[in-house]
């Protein structure tokens, strides 16, 4: 038997200058404040080609080389699942260019907490800085209450 | 507009203790050889416990903080997508014991490549060791081709 889930496909991408990462200040209503630039994953697109594009599209940047590093997903009521793959780069070309999406700058990385983050961006960032995390995740319990968990 | 997917969500897991890996000498007719422990993510379980799990249901080893290192996908003629989430463990504890799935024992990283591996294998194990690779995907061409890409 087939077992198959519905899951939306996106990716996040921390790209570092060293000392620096690249934030977008997103616009969007429903997820508005600082976060780091992605997208959606095209059906049948390679993942590493998604966040590739993704990057080049709201920064002007070609990331070389995006490294894994974690995963954050939640389980709608439907019983489908939202996957974002989130990845770190830290080579990269081209011309920094902003997108509709939002205002993108190089910030300090220790001044990111001090920033109007995206809801959830705080616990987020902790997937892309530790080893020992490999995923945000989230559901919710019988009561409706969503739960957030680090692993 | 939703943008899903169909997908297969599976994983799978190197295991090391320093300088040896822990392989599974798989029986399944379908793909026999010698492979990493892994297995399905059951729905809306998340991604670290569902790796957890198979570990230990397949070495009987807890593996602890698995760290996400790449994905192997492909896109199947109906347009579904399988994924294979990559993890890697160096700290675990508990008793090896092997399952129906095939024996699990220690062999040394450096003579991995000269077991009768799984097919496909090969190149997985440069998703799982090597830093600038992070997706193993497959894609069949309109001539009905399947080529491989290590991105």
């Amino acid at each position: 038997m087939a077992r198959t889930e519905t899951v939306t496909l996106t990716n996040m991408c921390m790209v570092t200058d060293g000392t620096r990462v690249l934030v977008q200040n997103r616009v969007d209503p429903d997820w508005s404040g600082y976060t780091f630039p992605g997208g959606h994953v095209e059906k049948g697109e390679s993942f590493t080609d998604a966040v590739i594009r993704e990057v080049k599209e709201e920064t002007g940047l070609i990331i070389e080389a995006p490294r894994l590093c974690g995963i954050k997903d939640w389980i709608n009521e439907d019983g489908s699942r939202y996957m974002v793959l989130l990845y770190r780069a830290d080579r990269w070309h081209g011309q920094l260019t902003s997108s509709e999406e939002g205002e993108v700058s190089w910030v300090a990385l220790d001044t990111l907490r001090s920033l109007p983050l995206a809801d959830s961006m705080e616990n987020m960032l902790r997937v892309f800085l530790e080893e020992e995390i490999s995923e945000q995740y989230y559901f919710q319990q019988p009561d409706g209450q969503w739960v957030e968990m680090l692993k």
